[in-house]
């Protein structure tokens, strides 16, 4: 398959070199100068669990230079670069290619149908993981898994197609029965553990360790569920609770800072837009309440303002 | 008069060695051992403007200590250890003394009144301002006023009498046409300056300088508005946004830090639940909803949790 990664972070230059390593034709799409530079001088270094570096030669590009047509577009850009991305190859997604998103956040779906037909859409989540490093370099552990739907499953029937294209990369993938549920079911989780970890510069094991942390919790997913409902999605506060539970032990995710706290550190907007304040913003045309979450995205607006983001 | 000041921090000391030098005898009561025994060693320090430190040596003791009758008894503790204080004061409240209280904070006379009273009950409140600088020691700055009420006016004859005592001392006490108003009015002020600028580790300058500070602002003093109206208090949230909005000036309190701010930075609890925290309940209480003021609750209270207080 011709594959192109649009927005090669962490996740995307993961996703990048296990597919070309099965054989896929990969071009990674950047607007990082400084990466895609690095990867075309010196291949894609990616250190593993074990500390050893292995570098593979990739094609990287900035969107601007790419001109070919690919069979597939995976987008991993942030939630709030989405649109610009799109707008950046619209010019060669004339030849209808399969369009996956596997990107946080709620709302994403929508984005990409603005610019791409419904029935190429393919969304889907995943707990594969990898960081950044610096230009050109990624640090992945452990593995993953990805669960995937198209977004108008009768009129799509590349799916098996699909999941065998990424499973030849051991991507672990499998068709999802409600993928919308998916991304709401983890949005949510990010939306208590992301947010008031930002907010509360914590960790994890520490926003766990707060004797109010189920108000707190509940006051973010009583309305997730109430706007979840409105919308007719399906959304489960109590086993999302439990989820968010699970994540305090210091063994698995209690030492971690989530994602938001790593963008508000280093000086980067966040998706809190994409999470709470989507609902907030759903709530709000669906005449559901949401005070809560639109709250909690003020703050975190503020918090970015007061460190000069953006 | 005979004078107790009960809580004899910051302001407390303040009034006493103002009501002291104009003629009145004045008790200091305090908890903190440290600032009573330093007192009772050394006499009170404090600085004045001109940088120059004035002794006076006064009368100051623990509150079991204290075995003696007044004519009136300022309370100045923080409104989270008023119940307590009085508690400890039961014994020699037993000659129906005035009880003022000028503290911040709303609830303040809702706890007076299961001690004492209501028609001995006087509230106001103040803009004199005054720094603890260490056991026996204030440092103090500029001038300021009392706007005061009896709670039961027609049942309390003394506010000329008591109006006067305070202004020999030149504290430039009035009477006060709607205390409560006056109260609301300034909870809801520091329920924004004072939550939001802890909550953001900001001065209030800084809150100031926030795009979105009026949304937040909003939030905050619509519930205030709703609860208020619920509860026949006179409150005008337009009317407070001009105030808050004032102190934002670098030459007036734009570089000031509020006092919760300074609470939290010590580790000593803070104020919330008289301040959003008490309208949360009341709005709980009398059926109108109060989300944000209870969200800000909760943050704050997490907050201290996350330092250790309490």
């Amino acid at each position: 398959m011709k594959i192109a990664i649009a927005g090669a972070g962490a996740m995307g230059c993961r996703f990048g070199v296990k597919l070309q390593n099965a054989g896929h034709q990969v071009t990674l799409i950047d607007n990082w100068q400084d990466h895609v530079t690095a990867i075309q001088e010196h291949g894609l270094t990616v250190t593993t669990d074990d500390g050893q570096d292995h570098i593979t030669p990739m094609t990287a590009k900035r969107p601007a230079d790419v001109t070919e047509r690919f069979d597939l577009v995976i987008l991993f850009t942030k939630a709030m670069q989405m649109d610009q991305m799109l707008q950046q190859l619209s010019g060669i997604l004339d030849n209808q290619p399969i369009v996956l998103t596997l990107a946080n956040g709620i709302g994403n779906v929508e984005t990409i149908e603005r610019h791409v037909p419904k029935d190429r859409v393919v969304a889907g989540t995943t707990v594969w993981s990898s960081s950044l490093t610096g230009p050109g370099h990624i640090t992945v552990t452990g593995t993953g898994s990805i669960s995937l739907q198209a977004i108008v499953p009768e009129k799509f029937d590349e799916l098996p197609a699909l999941i065998a294209a990424l499973n030849a990369a051991h991507l672990n993938a499998s068709p999802a029965e409600n993928v919308l549920a998916a991304i709401w079911k983890k949005a949510a989780l990010n939306s208590v553990l992301n947010t008031y970890c930002t907010l509360f510069d914590c960790n994890i094991g520490e926003f766990g360790s707060l004797p109010n942390w189920r108000t707190l919790n509940d006051a973010v997913l009583t309305e997730f569920a109430a706007v979840a409902k409105a919308a007719h999605i399906q959304f489960d506060a109590a086993a999302d609770t439990t989820l968010i539970a699970a994540q305090f032990d210091p063994d698995k995710n209690g030492g971690h800072y989530p994602s938001m706290h790593q963008d508000m550190a280093k000086k980067r907007p966040t998706e809190i837009d994409f999470l709470n304040g989507y609902v907030a913003q759903l709530g709000k045309k669906l005449g559901v309440p949401a005070p809560t979450n639109a709250l909690l995205t003020q703050l975190i607006h503020s918090q970015e303002s007061l460190r000069g983001i953006k």
